[in-house]
C-alpha cells in the first residue's frame, strides 16, 4: 500500500536525537519512533509526548513515540543512528572509539533483526570509523549505510561567510571532502555566494579563518555550552538527508560514503559529494582534484584509518 | 521604514527559551535576541550559534544571538519571558512565588528600559500570578502584558482527543477559561472533532478522564522526564500568540489577560478567549457560562488571587 | 518500495486542472500528471513546464508533465477529475449532465484501465451525480471515488465569516451536509469562531444572508469573472482532500460518499462528513440531525436524484 | 506601528498578475490589492475573492482585493507592474514599446501618488527599457526601481539542467548577466550542480542547447500554449524579489538595475547581480568578465539601447 506513513527510528534520545526526531515530524516526513536504553525510556516518552503536544499548535501530523523496544522500529524506513558517549576529559580516544562501536555494533543488531530493508544515517562520533562499523556489522549494501558530516561542516562554513559578507545564507554555498572537523578538506573553488566564487569576494588569509572556525565549529559550540555538544544544526543535516532519501529527491549532498576505489581510497568511509534518493547514495560523484587537494583528501583518509585501527 | 526586520526577545536561554527562539527563526517571523544572565551568556550564545548553524539547512533567514546585556534587546517588538525557578521538591510555593516574582520584577525594569513599546508574552510558573507582577511593574497598558496558558493546555486536550478517536489534530478543537493546569476551567460544549461536538464523540466518564489528563499534563511530562519540565508545547504556544501579533492575524486564542469586569472579575489576570493582533490583546470575548462554568470560574479566580496575594 | 515518489494524475488541464497540479506539486505531494484531450495536449505540456520552470524559484522538487495519453497515469496513487463542460447560456441542463456523463465515463474506462487500485475525486458538475457515475462506471469500491464540495462550500462560509467578524480565517469552523451549492445544507450549530457557536456572534438574520452567500457562492465568482468560473478555491479543496489521503491524516472533512443507508438514504451520492485516510473514506460520521435539518438534507437528496435521473 | 501588515500593490489583473498575488498571499507576505482597469475591476475583484475563498484551506492569513481604483494601494510597501500588452502577429515592435510605455508612465503617475515611498518591480516587456521608463517618470532613486529578468532565465536554465542532471533544482545554481531571454549573457563558469562546475558536468555542445532553450524560454511556452505566454515561473520570480525586500534578506539576485559605470555601463537598466533588501537594490555585485563576456554584455546593452530609443 503506496500510502502508509513513512517510519522512521531515531536511535538515542538526546538533544540530537530529540531535535531530530521532532524537525522529523515537524515536516510530516514520516512517523517517528524515539528509541533508547530501558533507564532512558521514560525521558525518551516524555519528549515524544511534549513534541506530539506541539503538533496541533505547529499543524503538523505525524505520530512519535519514545520506547526502549526494537520491535517498535519495525520496518522503519530509515534508522538514524545518534547514541553513543561524548569524549569526556581525561577519556582516551581508544576508550571512546571502542565504547561507541560496541553501542554501534549493539543498535546495528536490532536494526537488522527488526528493519532488513532500512536504511541507516549515522551521526555518532567518531562519525566515519561509526558508519564503518554499521557496515560491516550489518551486511547491508554500502548504499543503504551512510554517515553525516558534510552537511553540518558546510552548514557552519555557509553561516561563517554569509555573516562575513552580510548576505543570506540561502544564496551561499560551500563544497567540503574527507573527514569531519579538524580532518574537512574544504574545496573552496566550488564555494560560492549568489553564484561568485568566494575566492572573488573574500582575501585569501580571511578565507582562511573562516574555514579554520568551521573545521573547530564543534568545539566552539561545545566552550560556549560548557556541557554539551551541538544539536540544532547536526539535527537540521540529519533531516535534510533523511528528507532527500524519502521524497527521492536526488539531491546532491556530502555524505560519508564507503570508498571502493573512487579517488583512489579503497576500503574506508569518508566524505565524498553523493546524490541521495530512495535507494540512499544512489551517486557517487568523482571530481579531478589539484595535486594538493588530493594530498588533504589522502591525508584525512589517513587520520580516518588511524582510528579505524583502534576498533577492536 | 517598514520593511526592517522585527525583532523578539526572550529572556531565559533554557530549554523553554532556546526552543521559543528556535521557532521563532525558523519561520522567519522575527529576528531573535536569547537574554540570559551573565553566567549563561556563553551557553545563550552557544545555543543561538547552534541554531543560525541550522539555518542555511533548514532554509531560513535570521539573525539570533544570546547575550547577558539587556541594550541587545533595544526596541523589541515582543520580549517573551520564560526566565525564572521551577518548583523544587521541598520548596515552598511562597518561596517559588516570590524568587519569580523577583525575577519578574528586574527583567521587568529592563524591558520598559529598552523596550518601552514591546508586547509582553509571560509564561513563568505560577503564570497568572507573574502575568500579574509583569502589568504592574511594567505600567504597561493591559493590552500588551498577556500570559500563556490556555493554548498549551488546548493542545494537550487536543492530543489527547485525537489519539482517542483516531483522527487528525488538525480537526480537533478544545476551549478552555481559567487558570493554568489544575485550575483549567474546560468547556466541553465548545470543544469539537471536525465540528462535531465532543460530547456527541466521546462518552462522558472517558472524557472526564481525558480532561484530567489535561490538568495534570505539565506533570505527566515532568514525572516522565525525571529531570526537567516540558518545553516542546510550551514553546509552540508561545510562539503561536507572537505570530499573530508580529502578523496581525486577529486569531481567537486564550490568554491571560487582565480582567476588569469581564465574567464579573476584577483586577486579576487569567484565562479567557482573546483576539490577538497588532495592538496585542485587542478584545476579550466574553461568553454567557452556565451557572457551574461560572462557579468552577470563580474558583480558579480565587486560586489565582491566593496566589498573588504572596507576592510581596 | 516504499520510498518512491507518489503519483497524481489530474484530468483536464484548465484552470481548476491546472491549479490543482500546481498546489499539489508545490506542497511535494507528489509527481503530477496533467491529461488532457490530444487538442488540447501543448496546453497542457506547456502548463507543466511553466510551472516546473517555477520549481527552483519555489524550492519544490516534483517531476509535472502534460499529456493526452494516459498511459503516463499508470499506477496513480489519485486520480482527480476536473474535465468536463460548464452550463452555458442557452444549454439545458439535461445537456449539461449527459455530456458530462460521457466524458466521466470515457475518463473512467482509462483509469480502470491504467490505475486499478487509484483513488479517485471528482470535481465536474453537476458533482453528486457525475461522482455516481463514476462509481458506477469504475466498479471501484465506494471508499475510493469521492466527489468534493463541502471543502469548498466550508472555505467559502468561513471566508464571509471571518471577514464579517474581523478574524482570522484560521480560527472560523464551518460545517455542510448535502448537495454542492444551492442545496447545501448548512449545520449552523456546529460552525464557530474561535470555539465559540456563530450563533452567539452573529444575528440570525446576518446569518441567513451569509449562508445564502455562500450557497450562491460559485455563481458570485461567475459572475464577476465573466467568463469562467472559480478556480482557486476548487482547487485548494481538492488538494486539501488529496493530502488526506496521500498522508494517511484521518482528516474529518466534508466528502460527497456513496451512501448506503446512513442519514436513511440509499444508493446515492452526497455530502457527508467523513473521515480521509490512505484508504479514501475511511468513515462516514452520522450525526443526529433535527427533524428540519432530515428534512434539508432529504430535499437535497431528491435534487441530487432528479439530476441522477437524467443520466443515461 | 512596526506591526502592521505590509501591503504589496500587483498592477494588471492577467494570469502573472492574479497568480504573483497568490503566491505572495500563500506565504502571508502582505496583504495585497490587483488593479486593473475599470473595464477589468470585475475579473480583478472576482480573482481576488476566489483566492480569498482559498485560504481557509491553504492555512494562509492575508486580506486580497481587486480594484480599478488606485486609492487603494495608498501607502504600498511594494508595487508590481505586470500590467500592458503582448506582442500579437502583425504588431510592429515599435507598437509594442509605444503602447506599453503609455502603459508605464500611466501607472507610474499613481504610484508616485498613492505610494510615493514604494519600491517597484516592473516585469512589463521589453523590460529593461520598461524599468527605464518608470525609473525617468518616478523620479524614485535607483535602487527602488527594479526589473525581473534573470530570475525566471536562471529559473528556467536550472530546471533544464536539472533535468538533463536528475538532480534536484533544489542543487543547480544558475547565473546570467544582460537582457531578458535572447539578449541574456550566462556565465557558465558561475553554474554549478551541488557545487560542481556544470562545464565538468555537462559537454559543451550539450550545454549550448541547454543555454538556447533557455534563452527560447519564453517562446517555447507561447508555442505550447498557443494562446497566452508563461506566468508560473515569472510570477514566482517576482514573489521571490518581492519576498527578499519585505524581509530585508540582502538575497543575492539578478536583477535589472540602473547602471551608472557598473560594467563600463551607463544610464540604462540591465540584468547584474545585485543585493536586495529593505532599502531595494542595495548593492550591485561587480564581476571581472572575460573580453568575451564584456563582449557579450556590450552586444546585450546594444540591443536594450535600441529598444530605448523607440521610447517617446
Amino acid at each position: 500500500m503506496t500510502m502508509q506513513r513513512k517510519k522512521v527510528s531515531v536511535i538515542g534520545s538526546g538533544f540530537t536525537g530529540a531535535t531530530t526526531a521532532f524537525l522529523l515530524a515537524q515536516k510530516e516526513l514520516a512517523d517517528v519512533v524515539i528509541v533508547d536504553i530501558p533507564e532512558m525510556e521514560n525521558p525518551a516518552k516524555g519528549k515524544a509526548l511534549d513534541m506530539l503536544e506541539a503538533s496541533p499548535v505547529q499543524g503538523f501530523d505525524a505520530n512519535i513515540i519514545g520506547t526502549s523496544n526494537y520491535e517498535d522500529t519495525k520496518d522503519s524506513d530509515i534508522v538514524i543512528i545518534t547514541a553513543g558517549i561524548a569524549r569526556k576529559p581525561g577519556m582516551s580516544r581508544d576508550d571512546l572509539v571502542q565504547t561507541n562501536q560496541k553501542v554501534m555494533e549493539s543498535v546495528t543488531e536490532q536494526i537488522v533483526k527488526y528493519a532488513p530493508n532500512a536504511i541507516i544515517l549515522v551521526l555518532t562520533n567518531p562519525v566515519d570509523a561509526m558508519t564503518y562499523t554499521v557496515f560491516k556489522k550489518s551486511g547491508f549494501p554500502k548504499e543503504r549505510v551512510i554517515g553525516q558530516s558534510g552537511v553540518l561542516d558546510t552548514a557552519r562554513f555557509r553561516t561563517f561567510v554569509a555573516q562575513e559578507l552580510n548576505l543570506s545564507v540561502k544564496d551561499v554555498q560551500g563544497f567540503v571532502l574527507g573527514g569531519h572537523g579538524d580532518e574537512m578538506v574544504p574545496l573552496i573553488r566550488y564555494s560560492s555566494a549568489g553564484g561568485v566564487p568566494l575566492a572573488d569576494l573574500i582575501p585569501a588569509d580571511r578565507m582562511e579563518e573562516i574555514i579554520e572556525r568551521t573545521r573547530k565549529g564543534g568545539a566552539e559550540i561545545v566552550n560556549l555550552l560548557g556541557n554539551g555538544s551541538a544539536y540544532y544544526a547536526p539535527s537540521a543535516a540529519l533531516v535534510e538527508m533523511a528528507e532527500a532519501i524519502l521524497k527521492d529527491q536526488k539531491r546532491v549532498l556530502p555524505s560519508i560514503a564507503y570508498l571502493e576505489g573512487e579517488y583512489g581510497l579503497h576500503d574506508l568511509y569518508l566524505g565524498v559529494p553523493t546524490v541521495l534518493g530512495a535507494d540512499g547514495i544512489e551517486k557517487i560523484i568523482e571530481l579531478d582534484l589539484t595535486e594538493d587537494e588530493q594530498a588533504a583528501l589522502n591525508k584525512s583518509a589517513d587520520a580516518v584509518r588511524a582510528v579505524m585501527n583502534i576498533l577492536s
